[in-house]
């Protein structure tokens, strides 16, 4: 794959320009052209241009909606929701964000379900301006089923992340964002296209059997990372960002038969404190901590490397790969 | 060790009696009694009679109050916080329950935050009371300090268990409860008085290299579940349940050089959300999800086996140790 470098400013017009040639709202372009930006400038490639396709594609199968107007609504004194009227979560996130940052500032903890969408994006992305915000979040979205529970033999859950945020001083911030399978499924993929094997506990194949064949595992299931631990906060994400909400399982949402490549139908849970409700300023409270984890050799914070490559990207670019790119300019003119 | 067959209400008496005999109020005695019984009912041993001993130490060496009387404050419209004046968590969180329980209700999410205490109990016994009044639950509380970040090379963090619970129909749930830590430091003393080796990825030496060897992993550190993605979570725990809420890091702890063998001090933090706000009843919504886990061969729900532990314990009782029981009798005469 031959790479070539662009900035992060061409890198949002390319993206804008294939949503909104392929019958995106400016607002729906936009938030995402955003999201896909920022993917790239965190060097997180799988979430951003190598996800333009997959956006309008959903559109253009008449699976999502490109001109979406979410709308918030008040659900109970401390709990919001989202509706995505169909389109995709970055604008959903957007429309309910400001309100849920009030909300949280004045219950000391507020939550907000987003419904009726189709998420995309990193959860980290998702984190950001409510960290940026001083305030302490949570969120969790239901992937795509592709992971069998501890002790099973077949699918059952989605990759189902867990994103968490803490503001530290001066915009700093301590966020994580992990899928709660072992590998993610574009890792497991990337194995069987350079005819690696891939770790022990990362997949079964389809008769539920242990494999080191990453194509077996495809065809099997992926395994939740830390054994039964990880597949107890596996089973919590599909519960509360799924039925919770009034939304689909993972399993349910495999029932539809999705072949587009574009985002599953789905929903995101937020749970955001003001760490000022509990007497204390997290933007200070957490530095001793961070003070001492650092110390050790070895040791990195979740949100570190991605911090360093972000101030590398604004400033020379990003490699992204050719074909990608022409892929995604020929969207632009169909 | 010879075992002995008791009824839970000998248990229960058992315990109250080392408490009361031991400078503790009839309510704080009664509390920790019935976490200890619920305990042993469950076949959760470590968190049952053993921990008897710790609770009197605590209180004999002039660390814990065993008179203390909690109090609950709101500190924002959906967050409150109990001051455990010192005493036991149990008695701490049967106090505020009640009114996170009605706060949660009325707010759709609600906080507490448990401070001035000392946690020693199982978090599946702080879940029950809130899952049985059909909410979904977490909770955090830091442990001692015991555990390596990952990538370092010494201790840092605490076991740091997580709690979550989901109401389920006739009184069931789905709750689980476990360290961060990839094994308790009880689980790596057994395997040392058994001369047996630990796993790989359980435990550092003193200078920070892998060992299998529990001595060494005792002298070192124990490691985080699941690698970086564990390691995260503990940090999370160690921010939440610690600094945000006004309470000490494990490490800060630890530099007390408290000796008793009993609880640490430190707190606990509650995140409960109200299902009826999001539109949905979560006795009922997530059993389609919990039938299918369960029709895998091979798959356990995390509550399953203390459950049915439960079940048995009630009719025939539980075995413990004579010498245990021997030892907390004695705490009765003194």
């Amino acid at each position: 794959m031959t790479p070539i470098k662009m900035s992060l400013d061409d890198i949002g017009r390319l993206s804008l320009n294939a949503f909104i040639h392929n019958g995106f709202s400016l607002k729906q372009a936009s938030a995402i052209a955003d999201v896909v930006t920022r993917a790239e400038a965190d060097n997180c490639a799988s979430h951003g241009l190598y996800r333009v396709p997959g956006y309008v594609s959903a559109v253009l199968a008449g699976r999502a909606n490109g001109l979406a107007e979410p709308t918030v609504a008040q659900q109970a004194p401390s709990v919001l929701r989202v509706d995505g009227d169909g389109g995709f979560a970055p604008l959903a996130v957007d429309t309910g964000c400001p309100d849920l940052i009030a909300l949280a500032r004045r219950q000391g903890i507020a939550a907000m379900a987003i419904g009726n969408t189709h998420h995309f994006s990193a959860l980290w992305a998702d984190l950001e301006p409510i960290v940026d915000a001083g305030l302490v979040v949570w969120c969790f979205v239901v992937g795509q089923c592709a992971v069998a529970p501890h002790g099973g033999t077949h699918r059952l859950m989605g990759t189902n992340p867990i994103g968490f945020g803490w503001p530290r001083p001066n915009g700093g911030a301590f966020i994580f964002d992990f899928a709660t399978s072992a590998a993610a499924r574009g890792e497991v993929e990337l194995k069987r296209l350079s005819n690696e094997r891939i770790p022990q506990g990362w997949g079964i194949d389809a008769k539920g059997r242990p494999t080191t064949d990453p194509a077996e595992a495809l065809a099997g299931a992926l395994l939740p990372f830390g054994g039964h631990k990880g597949s107890a906060l596996s089973m919590m994400v599909e519960l509360i960002a799924g039925p919770l909400i009034r939304e689909k399982t993972s399993s349910e949402v495999a029932q539809l038969g999705i072949s587009d490549g574009g985002p599953p139908p789905g929903g995101e849970l937020f749970v955001v404190v003001d760490p000022t409700a509990f007497g204390s300023d997290a933007r200070t409270v957490g530095e001793a901590f961070f003070k001492e984890a650092t110390a050790q050799a070895g040791v990195r914070l979740p949100s570190a490397r991605r911090h360093a490559a972000r101030m590398k990207s604004r400033e020379s670019g990003v490699e992204v790969p050719l074909q990608l790119v022409r892929e995604i300019e020929d969207l632009c003119r169909s």
